[in-house]
């Protein structure tokens, strides 16, 4: 048994987790818990130390989600190696903030995928929008090809009609665009009554509000790994422990969520089953039956993030979980921004209504209510069939450009596989374990190439080679110039994977 | 000595000072501690229960902020009231929660005061839009004055520039915007880069960002009082222990807030300078300088709300508070929603760098980024000089309407005193104390006359009888004939006061 030794203060405000935790970051500072070491398990600790068992967790837990220990289900908790660089460490950036639990570790990991992912102008990179040549950034869209004249007069008549609307509040958003969403939804099997719509500022703070509703500092979020890191940033803002739960063929793996759910309280669990970001994989029939079974067993609220939903309006691949929840413990969110310009700040969030009576409150605290011409502009577009015109347009070039991609990496770099997106406007590429997924990133970087590395979507270190490719931005021809440039680069940095030496 | 017998339960995640204040609580239920009882000074109960004299006062605090206790600087603590009833109790409705401190009492407040303020359907007071007749509830702007044409075309202009903008994701905001604004704020003296600009979803968002940023559960932020709730509530969502500090002719006292800095550790101080919300009073010189050195020796930031400053572009009354500010200490905070309309959700925020990226990190995890198309068309609203004059015009007309105001209150209510307004749309009325202002209020509302009661702006029960009425919204003509019916009802409403028995 390790030496511990540990007494709480009963002197000190802090709970004893937090004395524990803090104590535990002195061992490991001072080198008496060394890196890759395992922890005895939690009910073994508690008794060596006089402790409940509860607080002993929330303690890991703590310094788990801080990055200084890691668990896996069934495997145990260890020591983390003291600095985990960041991927682009290696360039001369700062890594990544080892402090504490109650630090602000997270701000600096948001800052530095903020800067990989997407400013334009990106120091770390070296990426200014000048010298980028070819952007395969997730999130991008073909500015070029936005309706304009149909946006003008959808915010022509939205302004006309300022003199009637022009001192709406409505914290819970415009109610004719809370009626068409309702009908939107309908229409895709989701039965809800407009009171039961909450317009957002986009989907993130569908995120941002349900965090701060249902999460207390310590609660365990399950999110998809690899997955949205966006969604996982607004949980970590509430105090939430992010617990990676893995990604398969079938999306989501419900079974070792079943797991986590044995040996922890979970407290929401955040997923995108139609099309899962990043890998684009779609949640199976049967994930779906057992993921709402174990929700309702467990009493476990789920984010359901339909991000492109509005993409798949003339085609829907799966209906949403939320057409079989029948316990009302899905939350639906859904955006207008991926289908129009991200900056166009409209997402929607549907729940029952007792929860709804929370969020608006914490709506009405932190932003008031959601711009009124940008909703009554999108109501607009919906009444006169224009937004559904422009995304049967953009169905049909997607098609064509992630045809383009597939073609291009099938010839150039056979070694990748594309996974086969259910949706959206992005191609999960696994790169061979061989290459040198680092040295890549530097490689496209100077050349003006820009996509998202894998690494970017998981939350407890690096996983195998992979990159995320959008096709949403770049033209047919610019996608096979760009991706066969990207893939010389990527044979360049094909190496030997080292031999495990046995024994 | 009371008998508080109390031993913190070791078993108990929960802190000492939680127990405690659950201990105070049942206490309280039980009957045992009564309305209006004193408790002994915090240092006096530290020593009998054997507790840090910091841990006592936190578990008071909790209990202050939570509506069961009452704490006058100087004068002690003490019971308050069991059910303290929100002045539309009367009415039928649900009072205050008055459940313990962890609890979600703020929504209900939220909610409560929502529909006393602001939504035109409101059910509390009976005045659906259609019965409705004479609005003079803050926050309403004259709809019908909107310079519609330079609107539509300043969005068609934005909306023009997507194809070069669409893609924009700037947590920051727009940079011209910031370019903008930091040039229109030097030209009233603040002297700031547009790297030191944050563009906010509203002045609502700026509190809320630094709320979360600043502020842990428990944290005292000193208050305006009265003062906007607005801000309130994002405080209170973050776990602030409101603690509300008078007004006087002079503005926020500053000289209390000093005495209740060297009791209790301030985190925040919210503050309305140029035109205290709601009363309309501008802080003084020497206020200003002693609130400016209180900030830099106790190290206290300090939010600037100036939310009409647009208003008083052409003649600004008194310097912004942060023009004297030379150690950081202020976070200013404007909006363009007050000279526009509230549905336009853009303000700004100021602050040190260091600061600003904690901001930005918490911007970025709760909605990304502003609305990108509204910050366009603001940044052409501001060149082309069309929001300027639409302000010049603006003024003119409150200008006018302050005048109805007053010759019509001085003619048919002389017994009422109408604060002067160092600037924006509202007038504070204070009603002589013998008008029973709770029976006024349910006469106007059956009269379909709107206004915000004065308690609404009050954190801790009721006081003297006001009204805060806007002038913005309503022509004179109607501005005289509702107020003439208003003061009749007044008349009727007021009372002989109880005479206090002496001994």
């Amino acid at each position: 048994m390790l030496d511990l030794f540990f007494r709480p203060d009963p002197q000190r405000d802090a709970p004893v987790y937090q004395q524990l935790a803090e104590h535990l970051i002195e061992l490991i500072d001072a080198g008496r818990l060394r890196p890759g070491e395992r922890l005895p398990a939690s009910r073994e600790l508690a008794a060596a130390l006089g402790l409940s068992r509860n607080t002993v967790s929330r303690a890991l837990d703590t310094l788990v989600s801080a990055g200084l220990l890691g668990a896996h289900v069934g495997r145990g908790t260890f020591v983390q190696p003291r600095v985990r660089k960041l991927r682009d460490a290696a360039e001369g950036r700062p890594a990544l903030d080892p402090s504490p639990a109650r630090s602000f570790a997270w701000p600096t990991l948001i800052s530095a995928r903020i800067r990989a992912l997407r400013l334009p102008a990106d120091p770390v990179r070296g990426l200014a929008a000048d010298t980028l040549r070819f952007d395969f950034r997730p999130g991008r869209i073909d500015a070029t090809a936005l309706p304009i004249s149909d946006l003008q007069g959808a915010w022509q008549r939205a302004l006309g009609r300022l003199p009637e609307h022009g001192n709406e509040v409505e914290p819970f958003g415009h109610p004719p665009l809370r009626v068409a969403v309702a009908r939107a939804l309908g229409a895709r099997g989701i039965a809800c009554s407009p009171e039961q719509v909450l317009v957002t500022g986009g989907a993130q703070q569908a995120f941002d509000l349900i965090a701060r509703a249902l999460i207390e500092p310590g609660d365990a979020v399950a999110v998809e790994q690899p997955g949205w890191f966006g969604a996982a940033l607004a949980f970590r803002a509430a105090g939430a422990d992010l617990i990676g739960v893995g990604v398969d063929d079938d999306g989501l793996h419900v079974e070792d969520l079943m797991r986590l759910a044995r040996v922890r309280r979970v407290k929401l669990v955040y997923a995108t089953p139609a099309v899962q970001m990043p890998t684009g994989v779609a949640l199976s029939e049967a994930r779906r039956e057992a993921l709402l079974a174990l929700a309702d067993r467990e009493q476990i609220p789920i984010i359901e993030d339909d991000f492109d939903a509005e993409l798949r309006l003339a085609a829907p691949a799966r209906p949403a979980l939320k057409t079989l929840d029948h316990g009302d413990h899905v939350l639906y969110v859904g955006t207008f921004s991926k289908v129009l310009f991200p900056g166009l700040r409209i997402g929607y969030l549907v729940a029952a209504r007792s929860l709804l009576a929370r969020l608006v409150a914490l709506r009405f605290a932190s932003s008031m209510q959601p711009p009124l011409v940008e909703q009554m502009a999108v109501v607009e577009l919906l009444a006169s069939g224009r937004l559904e015109r422009h995304v049967r347009r953009m169905r049909r070039r997607l098609a064509e450009r992630l045809q383009a991609l597939r073609e291009t990496l099938a010839a150039e770099f056979p070694e990748a596989a594309v996974r086969e997106p259910a949706g959206g406007s992005c191609a999960w590429v696994e790169l061979p374990p061989d290459c040198d997924a680092t040295g890549l990133a530097a490689d496209a970087a100077a050349h003006g190439i820009a996509y998202a590395p894998g690494d970017s979507f998981r939350f407890d270190g690096e996983g195998p080679p992979a990159l995320l490719l959008s096709f949403a931005a770049l033209a047919p021809d610019a996608i096979r110039e760009g991706l066969a440039e990207l893939a010389a680069l990527a044979r360049g940095r094909l190496r030997r994977a080292p031999r495990r030496r046995s024994g």
